[in-house]
C-alpha cells in the first residue's frame, strides 16, 4: 500500500487475499466452476482441454512403460469394502452411498428413493479392491506377470470443505494397478511410476516437486509404503500432486491374487498402485499464475498462441477483412507447425470487443504468446508479440522470423516458467538443524497478513523413532515425505542430528503446512 | 447337422445358440467380461482399446464441426429431475439413488449406511438437466450462441435384463448438449449430428444403419423429435446405435435457457442432445463376428497386423532369435506406415505356445491381418499373410511387395467387411405393402430354431394416424424409424398406402424385433 499500486487484471492479488485470487483466476480463464451438486465442479472447454492434454502426455508415458488402459465398475460392493481393514477405515467417512435403484412418488406427490437395494454399493473412492477382485481371476501362471493395467475414471469422496480442483467431491482421475511375482519388481514399479509423475510434472508442468516417500501416519490405506511428489504453491504450502503405492501383499491375500510359478507352486503376487488427478491443474494454476491470470506453459497449453487482429471503426469492411484473412493465414501457417510431437495450436480471437478488453481477456487465459495484427504490421511484413511471461514487452518480429523461431520463443517462455517456480522452491526450503528454529520457523501466528502465506518447508534431521504429532498439531503443520536416499537432487549420505530425539541419522524428513 | 460339420472356434455357434455364441465372441477376444456389480461389466485392455478409438475418431468429428468437450456433475440433484415433467417419467424407474455420504459400523458389527443426507441424489442416467442449469449461466446474449458442448462420462440405468456391451447398468458414452438462437439451427444441428453418426458407423465400423426418426412412441423423453442410426445385427435383430434429439424449448423453458437478441429483447433458446455408447462395440461385434470369433474392420482396429514368428523346438535357439529378431524389424517398419492418419499398429506375438494355439488366439482377436514368419519365409524374402477375412487362404508375399500395398490390403479387407454386412441388411429389408404379408412376416412362432433368428425388417407406409400397437404387442415387434424424406439411400416421394389404415401417404416405417 506504500508504493504506487498498479492495477491488475485479477481483484483481488495474491497479496491482498490469495484463496479468493485463486478462484478469480479460475473463473477468469474460464477452467471450471462450482455447481449446484455439493462439492463437485464442471470442468469448462479451457480447463478440460488442459486435462485432456494432461491425459494424452500421460498416456504416452504410461504405453511406452508396458501399460493398458481398461474400466471397471462406479460401484463398489460394500462386502468388497469390507475385506481390507486399513482400507475400509481410510475411506469409509467420506463415501457416496448407493441405497436404491428407482424413484417414487409419495403421497405428497415428492419424489423419493424406491426400490431399496439388498445389498447398498459405495461410489468407488480408488478402486483396489474391485480391481483386485478381476485380477485374481486374470492372473494364473506366472506367464500372466507382471499385469499392468491403468484406468481413467471419476471418483467420489465426500468431502467437507471443497475448493475447485484441489479438493472436490467427485474427482476425474488415473489409477494403475499392477501386479508382479516378487517384491522387488513391485517396489521398482511403484518408484517408475513416481519417477514418471515427478518428471511430467517438472518437464510438462513446469511444476518443481520434490520426489519422497510417506511418513507412516500419512501412507495410503493398506500400502507398505507410499511415494509422492510435492509442490510448494504460491503461498507457501504444500500440495501432494501424484502418489504411487506399494502394496506389498496386502490386497493380493485379501483378494487371492496368486499364481503359479515355474515350479508348479501357487505363490502371492506384490501389487502396487498409482494416481494423478485433476488437481494436477490446480498444481498448475498455484504454481505459475500472477496478479494478472492464468499463465499456461507451452507443454501443456491447448492453445500456443492467440492471434488478435487489430480493427479500426474508422477502416472500410473490405480493409478490416483484409486484416482477418492475413491472420487466419497466418494462423493456418502455425497449425501446420509441430511442437513437441502434436501439432501447436493457434486461434484469431475474432470477437466483436474493443481491443483492450480481448487482450486483457487473453492475458487471463494464460495463453504463451498473444500476437496483435495491424494494417502496419501487415505493411511491414511483422507481428506484434508479446509473451504471457513479460506482458509489458511488445516485440516486432518479422513474420517469417516469427514462423521459424516460435517452437523456439515457446520453449523459452516454458524455460522461464519453470526458472521462476523452481526459484521459488528454492527459496522457501529451508534446512533447519534445530528444535527452537523449527518452532520458530513455523510460529507465525503474529504475522496476520490476508496473503496468509505460510512459511514455506523445512528440511530436518529425523529419526524413526521421534514423535513430532505435538508440533504437527500446535504448528497446523504435516510431515510431506521422507527424502529418497537415492534422490538426485538431493546431497545424499549426510547424517545429521535428529531435532526431536537426538539421535543421528541420515533420514531427512519435509515439514510444511499442507492443502 | 446334415452336411459334414466343419470345426469351429467359437462354440457353439451362431446357428446353434446366438446369445451365447456372442459372449463366447467377446470372451474369447477378451473385450469384456461381467463383474461382480449386478449390470456392470469390466471392459478389459482390447475392449477399451476399441473405444478410445471410436472415441479419438469421433472427437476429431466433433471438433471439426465446432464441438468443445467439458465435463459435469456425476451426481444429479432430485429437483433439477423433477422439473421436466416427461424427462422424469422416463428415467425414474430406472435410477441408482445416493441417500448417504459415509459408512459406520453397526452394533452386529457389520457395515451400514451412515450420515444420510438431506436430499439424495441421482447418478446421471443422462445430463439434459444439470448441463441445461448450466446453459442458463453461461448463456447471455446472442454472442454466446451457438453453445456446442460434448461430455465424454459414464452413466446408470438400472437394467433389469443387461447383456455385455449391449445393455448394462453403467454406461460409457458420450452426449453432446447444443443451444441455438433458431428452431432451424438447431433441427439442422440434430440432423448434422446424425449424419455424423451414421457416416463414423459406416465408413469406420463398416455396420451399415439405417438414418431415420423415432416414432413418437420411441421418442426420448423430453424431444421433440429423435433421429436415430438402426443397424441390423445377424440375428435379423434391429439395434439402435446412436439418437440425436431435437429438445425444441423444452429444456429451455424449464432451465431458463435465454438469450438478449440483437434488439435487446429476451428469447428462449433451442436445444439438442445426441449420444453414442459403448453399444456401438456391441453392434461391432454383432455385424461382423463369424463362428471363428471376432472381425474388427481395420479402420477402428487396435492392432492391424499381428506377427507370428515360426519357432522350432529342434531348430537351435540362435536360429528362433535369428526369426524373432527378423519379426521385429518386420514390426518396426509396420509401425513407420501411416493408415488415414493414424499409425498403422503392428505386434509380434512371442507367446510361449504351439504355433496352432497362437494361429486360433489371433483369428479369435479379429486382427485384420496374420503373418506367420518362418525359416524359408525369410530365406525368400516372403511373409505368409492370412486375411481374417479368408482365414483359409495363406498367401506367399514378398515382404517389400507386403510393405508396399498393406494399407491397400487393409482398404479391401474395410471394403469386404462392408460388403457382407450391407449386403446382409439389403437382403433382410423387405417391402412390405399388404396387412397380411406384415403379419405373415412377423409371425415365425412356428419356427423354433435355436438361432432365434427374427425375419428381418419390413419398410412399409404407415399414416401418420394409424394405430399399429396390438401388432407390436402380439410380434413383439416395434417402429424402429420412419425415413427422412431427403434420406439418400432411398426412393423419396414414393406413395403408397398405410397398411393399417389404407390412407395415402409418403411416410415409411421400418419394423422390426429389437435389443
Amino acid at each position: 500500500m506504500t508504493a504506487k499500486k498498479l492495477k491488475t487484471a485479477i481483484v483481488p492479488t495474491r497479496e491482498e487475499n490469495y484463496s479468493e485470487w485463486y478462484l478469480k483466476v479460475i473463473q477468469s480463464a474460464e477452467l471450471a466452476e462450482s455447481s449446484p451438486v455439493r462439492g463437485s465442479m464442471i470442468i469448462r472447454p479451457y480447463g478440460y482441454a488442459i486435462w485432456e492434454n494432461i491425459q494424452s502426455q500421460l498416456n504416452q508415458r504410461f504405453k511406452r512403460t508396458g501399460h493398458k488402459n481398461a474400466y471397471f465398475p462406479l460401484l463398489i460392493p460394500l462386502d468388497f469394502f469390507e475385506k481390507e481393514a486399513e482400507h475400509v477405515d481410510g475411506f469409509a467417512k467420506e463415501c457416496a452411498v448407493v441405497t436404491h435403484h428407482r424413484l417414487e412418488v409419495n403421497d405428497d406427490g415428492k419424489l423419493v428413493p424406491g426400490g431399496e437395494l439388498e445389498e447398498p454399493y459405495v461410489i468407488r473412492p480408488t478402486s483396489e479392491t474391485i480391481i483386485g477382485h478381476q485380477f485374481s481371476k486374470w492372473i494364473q501362471s506366472h506367464r500372466d506377470l507382471p499385469l499392468l493395467i491403468n484406468q481413467w475414471a471419476n471418483i467420489m469422496r465426500w468431502e467437507m470443505r471443497t475448493r475447485l480442483f484441489l479438493r472436490t467431491s467427485e474427482i476425474l482421475w488415473q489409477e494403475g494397478h499392477t501386479a508382479h511375482a516378487t517384491a522387488d519388481e513391485a517396489e521398482a514399479k511403484t518408484l517408475q511410476m513416481a519417477k514418471i509423475y515427478a518428471d511430467f510434472a517438472q518437464d510438462v508442468l513446469a511444476v518443481p516437486v520434490i520426489l519422497g516417500e510417506k511418513t507412516p501416519e500419512e501412507r495410503f490405506p493398506g500400502a507398505l509404503h507410499s511415494l509422492c511428489i510435492e509442490a510448494l504453491m504460491q503461498d507457501n504450502k504444500a500440495l501432494q500432486a501424484g502418489t504411487s503405492h506399494y502394496l506389498g501383499q496386502n490386497f493380493a491375500r485379501t483378494f487371492n491374487i496368486d499364481y503359479t510359478n515355474e515350479n508348479g507352486e501357487r505363490q502371492l503376487c506384490y501389487t502396487t498402485s498409482w494416481g494423478v488427478s485433476t488437481r494436477l491443474i490446480g498444481a498448475l494454476i498455484m504454481s505459475h499464475s500472477d496478479d494478472n491470470g492464468l499463465i499456461v506453459p507451452p507443454r501443456i497449453a491447448p492453445t500456443h498462441v492467440v492471434i488478435q487482429p487489430i480493427l479500426r471503426k474508422s477502416a472500410t469492411e473490405e480493409d478490416n477483412q483484409k486484416i482477418i484473412k492475413h491472420c487466419e493465414e497466418l494462423c493456418a501457417k502455425l497449425l501446420q507447425i509441430d511442437y513437441h510431437g502434436i501439432s501447436l495450436w493457434a486461434e484469431v480471437d475474432k470477437r466483436e470487443i474493443s481491443g483492450g478488453q480481448k487482450s486483457w481477456d487473453n492475458i487471463k487465459k494464460g495463453y504463451p504468446i498473444r500476437l496483435e495484427i495491424g494494417p502496419r504490421d501487415i505493411e511491414q511484413n511483422n507481428v506484434t508479440a508479446v509473451f504471457r511471461t513479460k506482458i509489458t514487452e511488445k516485440q516486432s518480429i518479422l513474420q517469417s522470423d516469427f514462423l521459424n523461431n516460435v517452437t523456439q520463443y515457446l520453449d523459452s517462455i516454458q524455460q522461464q516458467i519453470w526458472q521462476t517456480a523452481s526459484e521459488r522452491l528454492k527459496n522457501n526450503l529451508f534446512k533447519i538443524d534445530d528444535i527452537n528454529m523449527f518452532e520458530k520457523f513455523f510460529d507465525n501466528q503474529a504475522d496476520n497478513n490476508q496473503f496468509e502465506k505460510a512459511p514455506g518447508l523445512a528440511e530436518i534431521f529425523v529419526d524413526e523413532s521421534a514423535d513430532y504429532s505435538e508440533y504437527c498439531e500446535k504448528f497446523k503443520i504435516s510431515a510431506r515425505c521422507i527424502y529418497l536416499n537415492n534422490n538426485d537432487n538431493h546431497d545424499n549420505n549426510t547424517i545429521g542430528k535428529c531435532i526431536f530425539t537426538g539421535k543421528e541419522t541420515t533420514r531427512k524428513v519435509v515439514f510444511g503446512k499442507a492443502y
